[in-house]
């Protein structure tokens, strides 16, 4: 029997991770924070007591790590991570053997990559072949599976499905581009919305009262409470994320003929208040039969999906 | 040493086809009217005498065959192929094997996939292991190349590149979709725009007196003279191309971090008249590091793309 192997999700506040047998089995969880704007060497610290805490008792050779931010998997070098250590072309891997001996085999992946291949391998996509997943936070990051392998391109930075262009004269998205599905499709689209929606000062909505004081945050949230009591404003809101979704899906069926969309990510929990519009626009423009094959789903192992699919690749892969 | 393979493009009108060693070296090339609009009856004989034809002498037991359609490369039938058979679920490889015995090897696959292929293996991106072709012709086909193999996806039906939405409100394509990628950077796209351009009485071009009594399909070709003579409408309607073309590549870098992205047939003959508008407004888009990375060529193998393509692919696959 195959060692059990550590899969662990750095984000910029928590640490999340498990102790996870071979058939996809999580046998532990542990969640520290992860001090992430504290630098790196704070980062590496936490993240090597982490690994020490869970593994205890265990021979664990394995280790996967999905990190938001653009990643050179081949070496175990972060490139960029803007939200997390703020450290460029930092060699992760190799401090982390350093810290715990040269045997361990630590893999390093896109956070939203593992998410995809969580959701593949143990997750709502588990029976079929070719998936792409879109996970809609503040910002919009994905991954594509392709005939069962995870499609990272020619330099790992493949899967930015939140930055083609939905709109060419659109809202500018934080990436320097306009009208990408992020700029319309995420937390801070969200924000985006509610905030132009009300500099109209007579639009009636419960969101310049609601909104008033809210954290940042916060208010997808209450975009959400408010549509679903009826606040028309807010309605449309999600109904104009819908849409988006829907042209971007739509482009996504007709370019890669995948067998299921899987939408996680925290602002997925409003699903009953965009996806209606989001079939309907996606139906209206893609190819029938292309159309037909492909399921759009909700992803099923939510803060998991990362953690599993990265135990997936420290499997899959060998030093 | 490996026989000689038939590599066939079949189109609307006319047959084309090459005997080709294992090296991708055409040792002998063939064309012969298609007359597929006389029935599928008459184009299985052309096929077949064609294949007698250019086998004569040679032990050939590996066909590929490019057809422009919706094919089901799996069991070798033609799901759908409006512009030629206007049949539908027709068993092209078995049809063949009939006629031509059981132990030929016949593959089949969408015409713009192969010419994906040919390229990748014979021509401009012969040293890439990702890439993507457009072809801009009448419509805009597109093939995709990943980790040196097609991706065709879960039905066959992938690298619709052509029907990726630049403008969701833009013009209507035949597809039934609005603003995608073919109805701005194809043949039926630049024929639109004169048309559209010329109802504005007061516009001054030389294309209201070229294009007047010109076939269809010359009007490409004449709209390219007349820009290049430095008509302003004309090298408007290439940069509006270049432009749709430019949005579309930016999604593809951002999608699939491919190292190269091959621009071939007829209407990319007017490539010095939109390519640099392509290039802008994919770097404007696109983000720094992928589109850095990838390289925006013309095709090189022409009407030998497919072809080659084709040969490939009954080389690579068993019956």
């Amino acid at each position: 029997m195959a060692d059990n192997v550590i899969g662990i999700d750095i984000g910029g506040t928590n640490l999340r991770g498990a102790l996870v047998d071979s058939e996809g089995n999580i046998l532990k969880r542990m969640k520290i924070l992860s001090e992430a704007d504290q630098g790196i060497d704070k980062l590496i610290y936490n993240l090597t007591n982490f690994i020490t805490d869970i593994s205890k008792g265990e021979k664990v050779t394995n280790i996967g790590v999905g990190i938001p931010g653009i990643l050179n998997s081949k070496n175990g070098t972060i490139t960029q991570a803007p939200n997390i250590l703020n450290v460029d072309d930092y060699p992760l891997r190799s401090a982390l053997n350093e810290k715990l001996g040269s045997d361990l085999n630590v893999v390093i992946e896109n956070d939203a990559n593992s998410a995809a291949l969580g959701e593949w391998w143990m997750g709502v996509s588990k029976d079929v072949s070719s998936m792409i997943m879109l996970t809609l936070g503040t910002g919009v990051g994905g991954g594509i599976v392709l005939g069962g392998k995870l499609w990272t391109g020619a330099d790992g930075m493949a899967g930015e499905i939140g930055h083609i262009t939905i709109y060419p004269d659109g809202a500018r998205c934080n990436c320097g581009n306009y009208g990408c599905l992020e700029s319309y499709a995420s937390a801070t689209a969200i924000r985006r919305m509610v905030k132009e929606g009300l500099e109209d000062e007579n639009l009636n909505t419960v969101l310049r009262e609601t909104t008033e004081k809210a954290h940042m945050e916060d208010v997808p949230k209450i975009v959400m409470e408010a549509a679903r009591s009826g606040d028309d404003f807010s309605l449309r809101i999600w109904q104009e994320l819908g849409k988006a979704l829907g042209i971007g899906i739509a482009s996504l069926v007709n370019l890669l003929n995948i067998e299921m969309v899987v939408i996680g990510g925290g602002v997925s929990n409003a699903w009953d208040l965009f996806i209606d519009t989001t079939y309907e626009e996606a139906h209206r423009r893609a190819f029938r039969a292309p159309m037909k094959r492909v399921k759009i789903e909700r992803g099923l192992l939510r803060d998991d999906a990362g953690i599993l699919g990265s135990v997936y690749l420290a499997l899959h892969s060998s030093k």
